[in-house]
C-alpha cells in the first residue's frame, strides 16, 4: 500500500532489473483485519503497468512444486522484474490464530504455539534441529565452496589480464579508497570567483568521480537545479549500466532507499543523491534509514534557505536543520564557500557508516578568509577574531550562506572597536565531538555575548549560544521574493547582527 | 512520478469516487527533459489496476470537442473516479521553446511572450479581456444565481421538514461548534485509574465525536494500536459514507494529503488521523502542509518514544519532537496523562487554523497531582512547587511520560530538604506565546539549577534549560527491550536527574 513501492518497482520496471524477484505475500491480512476494508486494487496489473513480469502461486501454504515452478519462470524472464504473488494464510498451521490479524502484530502465546506444534506433526523441542533438516541443508556446503573456487580461479585469470581493471572492482569490493583521493578535491582560496555551493558541489563531484570508482548517483528530477551531473558520464540506464548519472525521476523516497541499497551492499560503492532541501521531508523516512543501518549515503540537498527566491514557502526549509541536528547518526553540514564544500565532501566521503547531507546555496557566496578543508572536520572552527586572549568581546557563529552576513558585522564592529570572533558551524554533530579543550578555545565560557545567525528555525542554537546569547533566524513559513529582498524582510542582516551584539 | 499518488489513487479507487475527474497531463516533459528517461511505465493500466475508469484525449491542445466529450463520459460513470490522459505540448504555442523543459521551471521572457502571442494570434495587451471573451464567461453568472437561489429554496425546506439535521449541517458549513461541545470531555481527577494516554485519547474521541458532528478520522492500519476507534460509528465505506471510521490503510503520506482536503473543504469538518509517532517520517510532506495551509489537522501520534518497548529502534522515535517544535505554526503536544490529553485535545479543536499533533504513550501513567486542562493552554506550567518565593532550588522541566519521572525526583529531593518546582512543558510553541510575566512566573530568571527529562532527543531544551542547566535525554537510537528496562538503560530515571540537581 506504501507509496514508496511503486516509486521503486517502476523504476525497477524503467530498468528492466530482471534479476528481480519480488515475492507479495497475499495473505489478505493487515493489522485492521481483513485488506478487503482499505485494499481492493489488482496488485498484479499494477505491477504489468509498471512494466513487471507477474506471477501467481495460488497455494503458498505448502505448494512447493508450484513455488518452485514459478521461480524458475520468474529466472527465465531477464529483461523485466518478477512479482510472484504467493497467496498464502498468515499464521497457517496454527489452529486458532492462522487467517486473522492476531497473527500479525503480537506472539502466538505458549499454549498456542504448542497447539501449532502438534497441528503440523512437529514433535521436536524448540530450537532443536533434526538429523536429516541439517543434512538436507548441508550439501550447500560443498556447492558453495565449488562456487567460491570458480570464481576465484576466474578472478585470478581476469587480474593477471586487465590488472587496472581489476585493482578498482577490488577496491570496490572492499571499499579501500585510492591513495591520495581527497587531493583531487578543488582547492578553493579566497581568490576564487564567488559561487553558489551547489555548483561548487558539482565540482567536487566531478573532481571526485575521477578518483572514487563507485561515486555513483543523480537527483529526483532536479539535476539541473541540484547541479548533479557527472560530466564525464553518460545516464545508467537498461542498456548503459556503466554510466554513473540516475535519474531517479520524481520519487524521493524511492530514490533514497535505492540509495541505501547500493551503500549497503558492497563497501565501494558510494551513492549520492539530491533534490531541493525541503524535500527531505518526502523521503525522511530512507533518510532515518542510511543512518540507523549505517549506510554512509551523501545527501546533496541544495536550495537550503529562503535564499532560494521566488519558489517562496513551500520550496523554502525552515526547520530542517535543526531536524536533521536532532537525528542520531546524522552528519548534518551546511558549508559556507568552495573551501568548506570541499571539506563536507572529503568528511562524507570518508564517513562510510554515517551518512551525510550537504546544505547548499542557490545564490553566490564568496570565498571567506579563514575558512577550510580542515576546520570542517572539527565541525565548529574560528575563522576570524580580532582578539588576543581568547576573550573577545563577541562570538558571532553562523553556518552556510549567513557565514557572509556574520563577517561583515563582525567587521562592522571591529571598526567601532570591538574584538570579534567569527566561529562557522559547519556541522554540529563533529563539533560536539571534539575535546573539551577544544570546545573551550572557540567558545570560551567567558565569553558570554554571543550571536547566532541562521536562515532556518532558531531551536538548538540555544546550545551553543547560552543563556545570555541571541539568535537570530527564522520561526516562521519563507515568502515568494528574490534572495536580496526577502533576507532584509526577514531581518538576516548584518544590521541585526550589530544591533544584537550591541544589546547584550 | 511520487508515491503519494498511487496511495491517494488506490484509496479512491477503493471507495468508488465517482465523481472524481483526474486530468493527467501526459506532455512528456519533466524538469531532466522527456520523460522516457525515467518513467517509461503504463500510467493508464496502472489507474485501471487501481480501480479507475480511463479515457484519452490525444489532442489536448486545442482540441476542444474531444476534452469536451471525454469530460461527459466520465461524468456518465459515477460508480469510479475517472482518469483522463491529455496528451499535450507543454508550452503550447511558444514557437521556440514548446515541447522542451525550459517552459516547466523558468519564465518564457519578453521576446518568447511576444513570439508567442504573435504565433497564437492575440493582439491584446498584457491582462486586457476582449468583450467577446468577457460576455462569453459571464453568461455563468445568472447560471449560478438561479443555482444558488434553487439550493436555498431547498435548504429551507429542509430545515423545516429536519430542524435538527439543517442545524448539524450548517454547523459543518460554517464552523461554529457546538456550544458547550468541550464539556463533554472526560473529567479525569488524580483518583482515575493509571492508563496508557492513547487509551485516553480513545475516550476524548469518542467523547467528541458525540457532540462534534464534523470529527472524522481514523489510522493508517493501526486503528486497535492507536485507539482510534469511534465506538458507535462503523466504517466510512463505499455504501456506507455516513459512518466515521476511515480506514486509510498503509499510506501515511496520502492520509495526510486526505485529512488536508477534509480540513480546507469544510470549516465544520475536523479530520483526525493516526499512526506511530515515528512513522510521521512518511508523511511529513502532507504535516507541512498542513502547517502552511492552515489546515487544522489532529494528528494522533501514539507510541511516543523508546517505552513502546520490543518493537526497537525502527519504531522508536528520538528526534521527532523537536522536529516539530521547529516546524512553523505546528502546535506539538505531548501530554503527561487523562487531564493533559483532555486538554490537548480540547485545543486542537479550537485551532481550525493550525494543526496539532498528540504525542501518546503505549504503556500506563498515572494521573498526576497538579495537571490540569486549563495548564494545557498555557503550554507549560508548574504542577508541583514547595517553594514559597518563586525562587525554588531546582526547576525540573518534563513532557508527557517523563513527567511521572520529575515528580518522583521532585519528591526525593524535597525529602532531602530541597525546594523543588515540576514543570511540565506539554505545548512549547503556547509557552512560548505567553507573557514576559507569565514565564518569569514560570521559569524564573534567578533559579539557574534547571534539569530537563524528556525520552527523546535533548536538542532544543537548552532553551529552557538555559546554560547552567542540565538536560536528561535520548541522543542515540533506540534499541529493542520492555520499557523499564530500556528506560533504566537509558538513563531515563529519577536517580539520573537527582544526580543531575546535586551536580548543579
Amino acid at each position: 500500500m506504501e507509496g514508496i513501492l511503486t516509486e521503486a518497482c517502476s523504476l525497477a520496471g524503467h530498468w528492466g532489473l530482471g534479476k528481480l524477484i519480488v515475492f507479495y505475500d497475499d495473505n489478505h491480512i493487515s493489522i485492521d483485519g481483513d485488506t478487503e476494508i482499505a485494499f481492493t486494487e489488482d496488485v498484479s496489473g499494477r505491477f504489468e503497468a509498471l512494466g513487471w513480469h507477474t506471477l501467481w502461486v495460488k497455494n503458498g501454504n505448502d505448494g512447493y512444486d508450484e513455488i518452485r515452478k514459478a521461480i524458475q519462470e520468474a529466472k527465465s524472464v531477464t529483461d523485466k522484474p518478477t512479482m510472484i504473488k504467493v497467496t498464502t494464510t498468515i499464521g497457517f498451521g496454527s489452529p486458532n490464530k492462522a487467517n486473522s490479524y492476531a497473527v500479525h502484530g503480537a506472539a502466538l502465546g505458549t499454549s498456542e504455539v504448542e497447539a501449532t506444534r502438534a497441528n503440523l506433526g512437529w514433535p521436536y523441542e524448540p530450537f532443536f534441529v533434526p538429523e536429516d533438516v541439517k543434512s538436507h541443508w548441508s550439501r550447500h556446503i560443498p556447492q558453495g565452496a565449488a562456487l567460491e573456487a570458480d570464481w576465484d580461479a576466474k578472478f585470478a585469470q581476469y587480474e593477471q589480464k586487465y590488472p587496472e581493471d581489476a585493482a578498482t572492482l577490488k577496491s570496490i569490493i572492499t571499499g579501500e579508497l585510492p591513495a591520495g583521493w581527497a587531493d583531487a578535491l578543488p582547492q578553493y582560496t579566497t581568490e576564487s570567483p564567488a559561487d553558489a555551493t551547489r555548483n561548487l558541489s558539482q565540482q567536487c563531484l566531478n573532481a571526485l568521480a575521477k578518483v572514487v570508482p563507485g561515486l555513483i548517483g543523480g537527483s529526483a528530477d532536479l539535476a539541473s537545479s541540484n547541479m548533479t551531473l557527472l560530466k564525464m558520464f553518460g545516464d545508467f540506464q537498461k542498456d548503459t549500466p556503466e554510466e554513473r548519472n540516475v535519474r531517479f525521476g520524481v520519487r524521493e523516497h524511492g530514490m533514497g532507499a535505492i540509495c541505501n541499497g547500493i551503500a549497503l551492499h558492497t563497501p565501494g560503492l558510494i551513492p549520492y543523491c539530491a533534490t531541493f532541501f525541503v524535500f527531505t521531508d518526502y523521503m525522511r523516512g530512507a533518510m532515518r534509514i542510511s543512518a540507523l543501518s549505517e549506510a554512509g549515503v551523501i545527501y546533496v540537498m541544495t536550495h537550503d534557505s529562503i535564499g532560494l527566491g521566488e519558489d517562496g514557502p513551500t520550496h523554502q526549509p525552515i526547520e530542517h536543520l535543526v531536524s536533521f541536528r536532532a537525528m542520531p547518526n546524522m552528519l548534518m553540514f551546511r558549508p559556507a564557500d568552495g573551501k568548506e564544500t570541499a571539506g563536507a565532501y572529503k568528511l562524507a566521503v570518508l564517513n562510510r557508516k554515517r551518512p551525510s547531507i550537504l546544505a547548499l546555496s542557490r545564490q553566490k557566496l564568496p570565498h571567506l578568509p579563514g575558512t577550510s578543508i580542515e576546520g570542517v572536520a572539527k565541525g565548529g572552527y574560528t575563522i576570524s577574531d580580532n582578539s588576543t586572549d581568547n576573550k573577545p568581546d563577541y562570538i558571532i557563529m553562523s553556518t552556510g550562506s549567513e557565514v557572509e552576513i556574520a563577517v561583515k558585522a563582525a567587521e562592522e564592529l571591529t571598526k567601532e572597536g570591538k574584538t570579534v570572533r567569527v566561529v562557522s558551524f559547519v556541522c554540529w554533530e563533529l563539533f560536539d565531538e571534539q575535546s573539551d579543550e577544544y570546545k573551550e578555545s572557540v567558545l570560551p565560557e567567558a565569553v558570554t555575548a554571543r550571536i547566532s545567525i541562521e536562515a532556518g528555525s532558531t531551536l538548538g542554537w540555544q546550545k551553543y549560544v547560552g543563556s545570555k546569547g541571541k539568535t537570530i533566524g527564522i520561526d516562521k513559513f519563507g515568502a515568494s521574493a528574490p534572495a536580496p529582498k526577502i533576507y532584509k524582510e526577514y531581518g538576516i542582516t548584518a544590521e541585526n547582527v550589530i544591533a544584537a551584539a550591541k544589546s547584550l
